[in-house]
Parts: C-alpha cells; structure tokens; sequence
C-alpha cells in the first residue's frame, strides 16, 4: 500500500521524519512516497496544484496525505476522502479541490454547455472517530497526531466510514478563472514554477469551448507579445518568450532556457490578455 | 529494518545517494527513510532538536544515522549508540544529546529536586572495527565511509558489541538554558523554524517546576507582550503572537498565520522574559 | 530493484511525484530512490557530478533516471545505457559522461601515455520504441512520459535492446580541463558543493601523471596561498584554506569549518594555479 505526503513543512525541523515515524510505526509494510515538502507556507492553491500534477498518476488505492493547513487548532474540519482512484487525507480548506476535479466543477456548472466533462465522484467522512488519532493529540501538529495515523490505518484496511461521520461538501479553493474581456480572455497566474515557467487558469478544455474553431491567437503580457501557441520550447529561440499547454492541461508561459517569472515580471504586473486574431 | 539519515550535506551534490547506495548495497532489505537532509551547515543543535522532533515517533529497533559533522577528519569519535527503542549511529558532538535525554539530565542533576524524570538507558561504542567500515575510508565523507555501512551492518543483525570498544561518556551538547532574573525566567530561543516559529529553551517539565501553582504569565519579546499562554494558534488573531508548548514539549513563540522570526526580529534582539503575575 | 532519481525539477510542482506514480504504477516492486531533484534548473554539469558521486555505490543493476534537459522537445535523443553496473535512462546530452568514465576517456585519449586507466563498457540505445512510453507523450515533460516508464520497464525485466535502436556515440559534455602553464597547471572549478567546497577539474590520475615524483607542491588562488595538499580538512586551523582530494577523487579547496566559494571569491576570480615547488 502506498501513502504518499505532501506538506509545506519543510524537512529541515524533523516534523516530517515524526509523521513517517507515525506512519512505519501503525503500518510497516505501507511505502511512504514524498510528494514535496516544499509547499510555500500556507499556500493551499500551490499545494492543490502540486496534488493535480503527481496524485493521477499514481497506482488504484493510493492515499495521499496533505497536509498545508492554516487553520490547525481552528474548526476547520479533518477529513478522509474516497474516490474510485484513490484516498485523500488531510484538512478540509480545498487542498483537495483541484485533484478531485472540483474546481472545474464548479466552473461546468456556470459554463454549461459541454456535457462533455466526467467528474470524480468522491465520498468523504469528517474525521471525528478519536480511536484513529494519536493518543495525544497537540493544537498545533495535527499532521503527525491525526492525519498519518488516519492514513496508516486506511492502509490497514480500515474502511473509510468507520473514520467518522459523512459529510456531503468540502470546502472550495479560491482560484482565479479566465475572464471575458474585448474580444478577448484575461488570464492569470495560479503559480511559476520551479523552472520560472508561469502556470495560467487556462485549461485546454476551457480554451476549445472558447476558441472552437481553432483561430489565430495571441497572447499579450503587458507590451510583449507572444504569436500563436506552440508545442514545444523548442519552437522559439533560447531567451523568447513561448506559450503551450503544458503537461498538466494549463496554458504555460515559458522563457526559452530562461526564467518567465523573472524575465517578464514587469509585463507580468500589467496582465495577460489572449485575443484571436481576425484574418 | 529501518534506517533513517539526518544530515547537513544537502541533496544537490549526490552525498546522500553515495550513503543510500552503500546502504542498499549492504542491506538491500533494509528500508531507508529520510528525516532531513536541510540541517544548516555544522549546525549539531539544529540537528539535535530534528532527532528529538522525529525519532521517538519510529518503531523499535530503528537506526538512525545523523551525519553533522564538523569534526570528521579529526580525532572525535565516531560511535554507535543502542537505547531500549532505538539505534543511533554519528560523530561523538552532542548531535544525540537530546533524544537520548541527556540534556535533561544534566539540568536535572542541577535542579535535582525532581525524580519524575526517567532517563533513557543506553550503552554505546567508539567505532573502532574497520572491518564493518568501507574498504577504503576517505578524511572527508566518514557518511558514506563509516556511518552507512555500520547502519547497514547493524541492519543485517551486528551486535553492538561488534562495532567497538564500549564507552561510558558521550559529548554533551552546549545548549542555552533559561536564566532566573528578577521575578522571572529569561528564555533562549534555540531554532525558528520552517514557519519561522521560534524554539525557546524551556520545556513544559521546567515550566511547572517553576510555576507549580499555574499563576497567570506573561511573555515578553523586547517591548512586546503576550499575555498568557495558548494551547493553539487560534486562540488570537491573525497577525498577533502566541506562546504555547509545542509539539515538541517546548515554550514556542509563533504569529499566526505569519513569520515570527521576521516579524519579531528587532524585539527578539533585546530578550524573552516570563513573568508570574501578581494578581 | 533498485531505481534512482536525479532531476533539476526541485520537488514543489509535483513533478517529482508524478514520475514516483508512473513507476509505482507499472513496476510496483520497484523500489525508488531520490538522488537528488535540486540540480540548479538545466546544470547539466552539475547532475553528471552528482550522478558520477553516487552512482558507483548503488547495488548492481540498479537504474539509474536523470533528467536534466534543456533540449526537451528538440531533436536530442532520449537514451538507455546498459553497462556491467548499472543502467541509466534519460536525455542524451552528457549528462552521463563523467559516470560512464567517457570524460577521462576523452582527455586520455589526448594524454596517451597512460594504460592503467580501464574505461567502462556500455551499450545504449535511442529509446525510439513508443510502447515503452505512457500512451501520450507530452512535449514538455519527457521524465514523466518517457524516462520514467522505460526505467519502470527496464526493471521488469525489459531487455535494453527491446527499448529501440543501438547507438554508438553519446554527447560529449563540455567539461573544463587542467591547463599546463609555466611550470604549473591552471584549474578550474567544476562546482561548489553544499558546504561551498570548490571542486575543481584536476583527479587524482591526472595529478600523479603531471607530479610523478611527488614534488612539493603550492596552490594559488589569486593572492592566496595554500603550502602543499592535506589529507583532511582537520590539517589547517579553523577558518583556513586547505587543498586534498576530495571523496570523488578531484582536487578540492575547501575553508576548513568556513565557506571557501564565499570566503576566496575575490581569489578565486583571479584564478587558481597548482605549482611544483623547486627545493
């Protein structure tokens, strides 16, 4: 059984090492796989982005833990969920919404005319049966006193409802989402990545309900101006600036062998606007 | 078996994969866990306080390995260590004084009038067999050299008394202490974490030792105040300070939802005080 | 079996866990080993040091992943390498070069006089085969969709020349070499390491090759001067410059207890040169 983390606690203060403790201790024979501990601090969106990239792709019945969580010690529910794929753990503050498919959800429901869609269907308890914690449970860590033993126990075969009481609503991310504008869509940016590569709120699906029969686009990040989307890096010289859906399903802004992030942060400040172009 | 690793060297340069390749070489079923590679350099309290924080929570008979190690290439020892729930194998610096308890009990030994506190047995060894060291040894990398393959060894069954010759004294660690001023306790802060909340140096065990009547508190940071002691972030306002015993049995002081360290830096320049009220 | 990883994806995007699910997926016995993922983005130098310092100590057949690729979504081929050893998957850009002993072969070849030196033999193919790859290959993130699931093949017991064409040469990396000048060499740093120790371009061959006899020697960084090579760092007094051979077997400058790359950058603009010294 895999139980993969995902925090922003860092690792340098050993926090992470108690919950792996936790883990090996309930549950030897559980494989705990490191997802990133490298959330900014309290960034629930960056850390739900990260979940969106690796979590699909992991094994049926994987449990995935996260663990970015504001609110530990508030009211703020505890919560397990299921679907067909896979286990999640972790607060209920909409680290789970994009992962789950949520987001676009609710997005679906105001567009409404693509039937097209497939959503995860999930079930979830709040996790308020104690005999699952940590005997001790702190204010302030519950990552190591509720959260890993919860998930060993899932990876022992306990099943989800015994974990605690149904709940029917999580609670939901707040993303920014493309808005309509002058014959065009002004975009934003969820999050630059590692490489500077600038990750907008544009998904493929999103784009071809908007620009269906295909037209010439541009995109304009203050004065610069990038024509048409591309494949690939490659399709533009090193240093320029390439726009492309990249891996995970987004419109991406990339700098050629460069930084975006820094290369354009003044563009940056004055928006992103995507136009067709008339013929 | 498990072996964990706790070191300073980072992970960019592929020291800690040369440790993990010798491990698997040796002990292919042994099962190799990171606590933290991201211990700043040198810095043997920092990892000291990453032990305490993340051992107790692993199971029986694990091994943990801390490599920080400004020493390695002179006459320290290099030692192994076997306590009823662990082993923990490193250079002689102090890096095990606080998850063996020793620091504790030193100050106990001082204070003295309190014999609720129970030590931690252990016995330990220099390592002094080169037989269970690597082939050839290098001045600089006693991790890959020494440390890893004697985890190893000790993984696939080695007796302790194998590795060395017993010693009956370790290196303690030089670790700041809370000072009795005027009516008060003057507090150091040990580390600011991940989150930038700040260690202090005292424990909840020194805490009621000094305040067994539970009087109403009050911190002081330079010229801020905190009035009293919280069991959780939550219970002031974002922004605000809050002191509160950690997750690891010690006075910390945090902001919610913000950066101590930063936040508080010009005040922390000029002290922590505890204060009993008077009513 | 034993997979590792080495990528310049650092860990917060879930890039890292993406390819961690592609392999838990297809070859769930697979156990998966983090090099490193914090090679600074496209330092292609920089992961063919760390792969060159921990691969040699992995088990046999251990796979060994690197992604570090600038030319993704080029024409540069993706690579499988099967030597006595090991195997490695990846871009096939040098990153291998120094692992697979290539950049001592190339610098031999110009040296000539030395046949002592054994050079690794090893098989590579261009992975042209589609049906080792996921079903849809991005062009933006061959680690997930290429390298991971033919290393994840590879440990099933896929054969290398199942994988797709043989190929004879590998890119070159552009490595610096030691430069003979008046009655000395002039080096070069490759890298500093996590604690700033510079390593530079001279091994250990190559520096009994240039000082057969074992001269006294003197190495100058700019106006600094260090007498003779140390065996550890313990040699000189805290705070001091010393020069050895590192644990990878190149000549290191490192500030015993101190940062050299910080503390000699002034220096080390002016360049260091090693220097017999007459009696």
């Amino acid at each position: 059984m895999l139980i993969t983390l995902t925090t922003d606690f860092g690792t340098a203060d050993g926090y992470v090492g108690a919950m792996k403790g936790v883990i090996a201790r309930l549950a030897p024979e559980a494989q705990v796989v490191d997802i990133t501990h490298e959330i900014p601090a309290q960034d629930i969106l960056a850390g739900a982005l990260a979940l969106e990239t690796a979590c699909p792709f992991f094994p049926p019945e994987t449990i995935h833990v996260a663990v970015i969580d504001p609110g530990v010690g508030t009211s703020r529910a505890a919560v397990a969920i299921q679907t067909p794929h896979a286990f999640f753990v972790g607060p209920d503050n909409g680290i789970f919404d994009l992962v789950l498919g949520a987001g676009t959800r609710r997005r679906k429901q105001r567009v409404s005319e693509d039937s097209s869609l497939r959503f995860s269907a999930w079930t979830a308890v709040r996790l308020t049966n104690a005999s699952y914690y940590r005997p001790q449970v702190s204010s302030t860590f519950h990552g190591r006193d509720i959260f890993a033993p919860v998930a060993a126990h899932l990876a022992r075969g306990v099943m989800l409802s015994e974990l605690g009481e149904p709940i029917k609503d999580l609670v939901s991310l707040a993303l920014p989402e493309p808005e309509k504008s002058r014959g065009g869509l002004k975009l934003h940016v969820l999050r630059a990545d590692h490489f500077g590569n600038l990750i907008t709120d544009l998904t493929a699906q999103e784009y071809k309900r908007w620009n269906p029969k295909n037209a010439a686009v541009a995109i304009e990040i203050g004065t610069r101006r990038i024509a048409g989307l591309s494949s690939t890096f490659a399709d533009v010289a090193p240093g320029e600036p390439v726009a492309y859906f990249g891996s995970g399903g987004r419109l991406e802004i990339a700098v050629r062998n460069g930084d975006a992030a820094k290369t354009l942060s003044a563009e940056l400040a004055q928006g992103i606007a995507l136009r067709r172009l008339r013929r």
